[in-house]
């Protein structure tokens, strides 16, 4: 059966995963387009249920493994019941609604990494991709975009499946890294170039706008810069973590 | 006199710099904002012409040194005048008409940079930006998203008044770069931890999607990439244009 109104339930409950109020509720958030479908099943994630376009090669798609092994029958939604579930624009014919993991604030058992108040949903999502990437695979958002926002997710190409994720305020933060040598990015830090750090650590990136809080200044054991050729005095924000996150992560423990 | 109508000949010439084809008719652009137009000013662009919001505490912003280093009274516009010229969806009060320079391509001085194909012009800006910080000032953009437009002129924080940008086609920019070593970062390249490129070099970064085109890739001496944990397969275009120039122009030098 094709559920064609926007005024079904299950439209409106899918649609609600856009806004944090209905992910907050539901306690889940949607994956877009195939290939973040396929890699969010790999990754283990909790795929509570799965939206197509009514018009796709159904046939086709629900032959593959990722279906197979997927108990409950995906739900057909028309083109504008679709849409209407759809962040992007130009959504591909599938969705998923997907459990947020519940995930305790506990220390760290590697490099990780404390973002400290991002602001920009795109932003947070750059970085999570590329903590993923260089094996900062546990991330602190402190007052943060919410990283399971559509725009967040979709920038995370499906690193957001892969890190684990530590949301609360400052507060239930830094105690858990109670210990742990934290190095803040700042623009007037020590050179990262010639920084290195030990095997742990928390590696803290601060918002976009006005840089890390007060309170995560204070405990910064060190702070550490990019060098920059006057007159710039600052990068983007995920340019500049993904720098950082890379020379400290591996360029600079290669030459110990 | 305060110019209101959004009709007005002055208010659509500034308005048409929005698009490729007004930039192009007139040879200018866009800046906005303060900080943006007096770093444009100190930078030595020049700047054809200033607009301001006549709702602006114009008596104080003409008493800069901005305004009286610069010859013609700046235009004033009425709210929706203003708005209208704007990229900006909460523009500051001020505007700049500045020239495109017009930059013949010519073999590079240092170490510089070739976008090869780049689509979004927030990247083509973010990379602009981190290229000014990390001394590629010569920057050969092939068949790219104008680096003029509003968006990019804005991510790339004044950058696109201090580096040299030459545009053109493949045909036009790569014989300017013979005998220029030319490395260009791709996901199965050398690991660029360890590659260490001779003073004058030229990275080449290739399309967001795609990837490097064949005639960049036929011309490379060598192709970077940065390691990566599975599953994680690439980053944000700028992120690792970022740090793959950072590597390659700062740190790597170093060690030598």
């Amino acid at each position: 059966m094709v559920i064609v109104s926007k005024q079904n339930p299950v439209v409106k409950e899918l649609a609600s995963l856009k806004e944090k109020k209905g992910r907050r509720e539901r306690g889940t958030f949607l994956v877009e387009g195939g290939k973040m479908v396929s890699e969010c099943a790999e990754s283990g994630m909790e795929i509570v249920r799965i939206a197509l376009r009514a018009t796709e090669e159904r046939d086709a798609l629900t032959q593959t493994p990722l279906f197979r092994s997927f108990a409950s029958a995906p739900v057909l939604l028309g083109e504008d019941a679709f849409k209407a579930v759809c962040d992007e624009k130009t959504p591909q014919g599938i969705v998923a609604e997907v459990k947020i993991p519940q995930t305790k604030i506990v220390p760290p058992k590697g490099r990780c990494l404390l973002l400290d108040g991002l602001a920009d949903p795109a932003n947070v999502g750059a970085i999570v991709r590329t903590a993923a990437a260089a094996g900062y695979k546990e991330i602190y958002l402190a007052e943060c975009a919410d990283p399971y926002a559509p725009k967040s997710v979709r920038a995370s190409m499906s690193g957001v499946f892969y890190c684990k994720l530590m949301r609360g305020t400052r507060e239930e933060i830094l105690p858990a890294l109670a210990g742990v040598p934290l190095l803040a990015a700042d623009m007037d830090g020590e050179d990262a170039f010639k920084v290195r750090p030990p095997e742990i650590f928390c590696l803290a990136i601060g918002n976009e706008g006005n840089g890390l809080s007060d309170a995560v200044r204070r405990r910064a054991d060190r702070k550490v810069g990019i060098p920059m050729q006057a007159p710039m005095e600052s990068l983007n924000a995920a340019v500049s973590a993904g720098i950082t996150m890379y020379l400290l992560g591996y360029g600079n423990r290669k030459e110990e």
